[in-house]
């Protein structure tokens, strides 16, 4: 249980783990090693878990430790672990977040709380609290269709000058927004910019973010970890080829049916698929039934050259 | 300990408690035994912990099951006790559902998880299988401004059906929602249909309501409860003069600023400057300022008659 | 053409139009007839034409015109007409009340402009300057599921002490926003406040308000009249029965299917079987095919007692 | 007056033009020449007149049609002229229409109605119906936050089919969703993709869309069009410079305050400091006062190198 090091600013694909299940209440060890080995061996940066990919918000908290502790420990040190402690208490967070420490995790990540909608001042002062109070460096995660809110280029710029928030994810897949952050930090490196949906990584990396929470790196890493070397160094013709790659995973695997979490049900379908994990999502959501697994193996034999 | 009995239906004025608390941390547990005894003193029908109104979803899982210990010893079976248990988290709702009902409690609320928005089909979905792993009875809580979901009619329908659930809350604050749902149980009296907005009580009980969760009734018990019983009595004079009360209230002590939380500042100032608990509200919520608390204190004084 | 009169305030049903097509370019003019003639026989105490019930969006101008100059033909001042104006550009809402005045309408009717969603003070200012120019007295109109904007009580507060604007009709169905208006007008009786949706009216009047705006009163005018009459007079056993018929209708005609405009399919096809009107909505609606159309014949059938 | 012919596709910046205005009532006729003669010097790819930027529905029909006259006997077919038809009646987008291609205009663009929100087939509905009547080709146009309704991907496949609709401007500002259109026509390159942010028009060139609707343009037409044509052609180094002069004047001139309508106060009242037009909203939208005007001065005088 090698702690792992936060590089400053954190850069390239950093996967939200998806949490593998024997059913609500237990977690599938020997499919969690395979799927983290998976990632390291496709070249990941670092790993996100609890967060909404992971469904977070759906575990108990025993399990949410345990998936810490085992995650921490297959990793070892060798990217660094950032732990989802989105909560609506402040007190959870904080028993969460010393527990990441202990086990070796290198930051934290928290969205803001969401059952009551905040303002951008109730913003400021809950995640200035927050940070007080966590003892490891926090990202902050703007996720507005899940809370409601979302937090204001102005309320990260504030933000940033807390010494303990490091970063920001953003997943509201808004692209004036998104290049309204990189405007406002250009002088400032070291604050990571992250983006979420991973059909706008490509352009958000193009444009200067450091990098990207790509839930579709869980099944195929190393075109993610790809498509993010390539718009780094400008590389469109191969952007461009990566990207279509990128844009068929979404069409096909994320896009069946009209649930809103068909991308939840996509992804776990496919990686039961793919032999990495069982296809079982933790209540409220439900796993794609027979039919769609099968139209889902059907989609994924399509996608050549992966 | 005695545990409380479930009338079936249950009638009446059933306030929201708020929770009186030092700080985040910690109960403030003689202003607790205060407002217990205050609104059983003004003849409220029962008791609901851990609601919108009680924080609940700021509170740390140790102070929740603090609190819920805490009212059942102090309410000792005379009226019966409601437990919010609202999470994402079903593990997290059935556990603290045993806990409820080895205090003595007599019932359970639940609204929908409130980080994904949920379908129709899956609120059944998720309703049914919680309600068949819970130890006592459960009523559903309609709460859309926080949740994204509004509970359709024909969803409450069926669920209606499954021997564990047991009654109704809506504060969503739509009447053409609230008399659909009249409208449909009009032949199931035993289902119990309760009104959150105290500002809809008088009105939702004349059209066939079996009660309110009244929050003012935290301050004023006995103003709800004669507001309840002449609605239900049809004494239309009487319920002229106790509404424009209620709506004096909600002018002058929910209303003050332009904050989404003003009710929960108004509500708790008020009871500071009665004498009842401390002004402090739960992370991320800020408790009203002095200038604040001073308005508040003018106001109350202005409400004569109470 | 005589001019109707305004009372002051306003009371009872007055019903929302429907607007009797051919095609999406042709009033049906026998129609007309035979549909007002059915409510005036009904006892309604108004007409209120070119609202949400009577598609006014969805009309041309020339179309607008046409329907003001033959209702208020029609009705020959046995009651006010009151005419929507609603619209984005002040200039049409400007001209069209000039039209609506030389026709002898009593009064006008207008929601915020629905492109942008406005701030309150906005509201005030697009309301006061609009007032100022209209040749007809106006009664503000608040829809927020369509013009995205809630008028606050405190907006309409403000908004009343304008001497062109008359009244106020709430179609939020927000029971508790409805309550504070009653209550914030509790010393302007001549201020009117009607309440749209029809599951509501009973109660609206029967804690104050001035009446409904009851779309229902197109099928049945004599029923709303009967429960605004019976609301008024505190006759609690005369509502709870007509009330169960007016959320008879609600269920079996406004709510097949999941369509956002049930509502208006249902009620023109209701209209239709009733041999009113044609079973046609202009576009961008489309009316209930064949087999939804026997569907709510079927369910009128079974309404007895009408 | 020359019709204006209209490329397949269409490319490049087609500025959304704003309406000068000497008052509600009146154009700013020599104004408008000014406007129009600096866009078409400044390499321009076509005018985009009577969209959100030109507070089409602000805007009576009178002034519309008078537009219309105006700008393309001013551009005299050098240049596409697109013309908002956005209506929620039909007949008067048909009748607008007619007009436009007696002026000479190239195409007409359509948001979906919006006063009622539609569901996915009705969209399909509509403007299938539309496109049938309409004189001129058919841009769909998507802007969720003003017609409450996103365009479905799904919804623009069917819609390409129909002969007479050519193109798509988005402005959603989501790129998850503008990728998956790119993605989705990326066979069928004659389906023009336009973007409306003016923040992520670069991004969205150079991952394939044909071009963008910047309102900036307006004031700094060169600007706009080196930035399209740097990343047309891959030159990042050129974009990443050009791309934070656009983010500088989005932050200095449309960020002012917290109005809702900061972007459309500010656009205005810079082009007045700039001389090419009077500082004047039409209703219901009122114009920056004179300490904002001074705001923008300074601030349009800190942008460098324009």
């Amino acid at each position: 249980m090698i702690p792992s090091l936060l590089p400053m600013p954190l850069r390239g694909i950093v996967p939200p783990l998806v949490t593998p299940l024997l059913d609500d209440q237990h977690l599938d060890l020997p499919s969690l090693d395979r799927i983290v080995s998976h990632l390291l061996n496709g070249g990941v940066h670092g790993l996100f878990i609890l967060g909404t990919t992971g469904e977070c918000t759906s575990l108990s908290y025993a399990i949410r430790r345990e998936l810490i502790t085992h995650v921490c420990r297959l990793v070892d040190g060798r990217v660094p672990v950032l732990v989802g402690i989105t909560d609506t208490a402040p007190e959870e967070s904080v028993t969460l977040t010393d527990h990441a420490k202990a086990c070796g995790a290198a930051a934290v990540v928290a969205a803001p709380p969401y059952y009551f909608g905040l303002s951008q001042p109730e913003l400021v002062s809950y995640f200035e609290k927050l940070a007080d109070r966590l003892s490891l460096p926090l990202f902050l995660y703007n996720m507005p269709s899940h809370t409601k809110t979302m937090i204001s280029v102005d309320t990260v710029k504030v933000l940033a000058n807390h010494p303990n928030i490091v970063g920001f994810k953003d997943s509201s897949a808004n692209a004036s927004y998104f290049n309204a952050l990189l405007y406002t930090f250009r002088d400032q490196p070291d604050f990571a910019l992250f983006v979420g949906p991973e059909e706008m990584m490509a352009a958000a990396v193009l444009m200067g973010a450091h990098g990207g929470v790509s839930g579709g790196a869980n099944m195929f890493p190393n075109l993610y970890v790809s498509l993010y070397q390539a718009a780094k160094d400008h590389d469109m013709e191969k952007v461009l080829v990566l990207q279509e790659k990128v844009m068929e995973v979404s069409a096909k695997i994320y896009s069946l049916g009209t649930y809103g979490s068909s991308y939840l049900k996509g992804l776990k379908a496919a990686l039961s698929v793919l032999g990495l994990c069982k296809n079982h999502l933790a209540a409220p959501h439900t796993a794609f039934e027979e039919g769609e697994v099968q139209a889902i193996r059907t989609n994924l034999e399509s996608i050549t050259g992966l």
